[in-house]
């Protein structure tokens, strides 16, 4: 029996990815997500042709989900026998469900601090959670955990899904199922802001619009715009001194999905920018969760905080002359509102809910 | 400017839905959710083509995007200042969302006791939300809540948004567009199994395979099944005892979604049963929440507990007998597991999180 849903969502463009035959095929619905029209902010700012590409209503609320179908697929293809892997949260949640479809089992290794809500999406699929000690904190700790996980897939046959093109370059091909979406909807954008923790999701999205270019669907490439906190602003800081490298140095942004201080897709970043004339935008936290914000209350779209930070990185190109008015931009919302229950409180708790009775209505 | 997105999700059907013209029109990208085969348990269950339609996979997580879309669309159309409904949780996330994206003011009157990440959901779009006592255990006050919102939403030219076809007929054809994708996708099943608490879930479903009967564009009806909790199964039992009207008592069930009492499209729920030949199922919460973490942890898939109630109900129907292993059956997930997180935190406690070093990995 197929999983079904070949010809939908990312498997649209099957010919495209690397190959996985029928009967392997793992899929929840993963793509397809809408690309909205912003209403008011866009045309608050002047900038009316503005965009969101709701990576938020992914099966697993998250952009992940693309790459993980690919990564199950593809390990069902290779008989593979088990997954294993790294996450802040979005990452763990997405694989731990398609590998609870496929039937895999999932060891996963996650930092002590992850936030609750994450690590609850990541349980209820029965995946196996180790929080390991210094991780996210420590740089040579997640380096080391990087490593493990690679031998240890090597030694047993697991499916090692590390999401970054770095350590899964296959799966992450389908990441480029964003862009042949957004060409297919609206054309070659001007310009495209995307969240940036480890890379992957921004060279997946070039790489998939250099594809176009060669193979002639499109014409042209949009300008490619990173948006780091300007807590963990690594590979912005090292673009703007034209080092071609990231900036060493720790995290202290508070963002879940962006701390990342040791991109593992640095290269491919600088690579993105350098040939699509785009740029980097290093953004404080209170202006992405102020954006976040904005979202929910005039345009509808609640999205975590990092799914915010390329809506915060387009005001501030625009207001910086990086892009104009007239340029049709496309700002990739790459995680849910659910994903971060804190912030949730935090942005409704101070609501005034009074209680009444129904004759004071 | 348009709000564009003409042309995708309900709005593909348009000329089946009541007239809003291309201005007016309130879209997130609600409907075309993915239509995905069970993998394990339909195989399991000797019910290999068992289909799960993601209605959580929806903007704001529940099938009520589909009616908020179009009741702020026909708001628009109407002129109408704001809107103003109630709610346990579901529709309120979904019609603050689309009245902050219209641009207009949402009051909305809940139950006490609102599940907390409900209410949160509700108020990042920045609804006006009042707590009314009594709400949800007696049937007294939400009769005269439901009467209070007619008469001011009246009085002040808004738009009343009840999910039910008895207060918002319009509004509720948007649920008929589930049929319509599902028939398009699958053709017509033999049996759809549908969450029921007030009923226009069903009553929607049904209308829409009946109009395709009409149109020629389908050549018979599936069989729609009502799943209720046995804690308030008023309908089904008032279907078992021949009564065609609901049994009166007060819920008892613990499912968020489906306590209601006094189901108002009950009457549209009987003729569904009667017309498709179809028939109420009653279950226990306890089986829901098992269905619930199965479908978790064997098909990937993490819904609500009222979200899984139908395919507690289509296994309880295959041991009796009411449905055949060769019939084609879709079970329709109405909303998304972040919906209830005290639910989650339940599912996932007692799993054990080890704390390690990297080197004992």
């Amino acid at each position: 029996m197929s999983m079904n849903n070949r010809g939908s969502g990312i498997w649209l463009y099957a010919e495209r990815l690397p190959h996985v035959s029928e009967q392997h095929l793992v899929t929840l619905g993963e793509g397809r997500v809408p690309l909205v029209r912003s209403w008011r902010i866009g045309e608050k700012l002047g900038l009316p042709n503005l965009y969101f590409k709701l990576e938020s209503l992914n099966p697993t609320g998250s952009y992940k989900d693309r790459i993980s179908a690919l990564a199950l697929s593809l390990a069902r293809e290779q008989g593979k026998t088990a997954c294993i892997g790294t996450t802040s949260g979005n990452a763990g949640a997405s694989v731990a469900a398609y590998a609870a479809r496929a039937g895999l089992p999932y060891h996963v290794y996650v930092q002590e601090n992850i936030i609750q809500s994450k690590l609850e999406q990541i349980l209820v699929h029965h995946a196996h959670v180790y929080k390991v000690e210094g991780m996210g904190f420590n740089s040579q700790v997640g380096q080391q955990v990087f490593e493990n996980v690679r031998t240890k897939a090597a030694a047993n046959n697991w499916e090692a899904v590390i999401t970054a093109f770095a350590y899964a370059p296959q799966a992450m091909e389908a990441v480029k199922t964003i862009s042949f979406e957004i060409q297919e909807e609206l054309g070659t954008p001007d310009a495209v802001f995307v969240p940036v923790g480890g890379g992957g999701l921004l060279a997946g999205i070039h790489s998939g619009f250099s594809d176009m270019l060669v193979s002639g669907q499109a014409s042209r490439l949009p300008k490619i715009a990173a948006c780091q906190s300007s807590g963990c602003a690594n590979l912005v800081r090292g673009w703007e001194q034209g080092l071609n490298k990231p900036v060493p140095g720790d995290s202290t942004s508070l963002i879940s999905g962006i701390q990342v201080p040791n991109p593992p897709d640095a290269d491919l970043v600088f690579s993105a920018l350098r040939e699509s004339g785009g740029f980097g935008t290093a953004l404080q936290d209170e202006a992405t969760w102020h954006w976040q914000e904005l979202l929910a209350v005039e345009e509808g779209i609640f999205c975590e905080p990092a799914g915010a930070i390329g809506l915060a990185g387009a005001v501030q190109a625009l207001q910086e002359g990086r892009i104009s008015g007239n340029d049709t931009v496309v700002v990739i919302i790459s995680g849910a509102g659910y994903k971060d229950v804190h912030r949730t409180k935090v942005m409704t708790e101070h609501a005034h809910v009074p209680i009444i009775s129904a004759n004071e209505m």
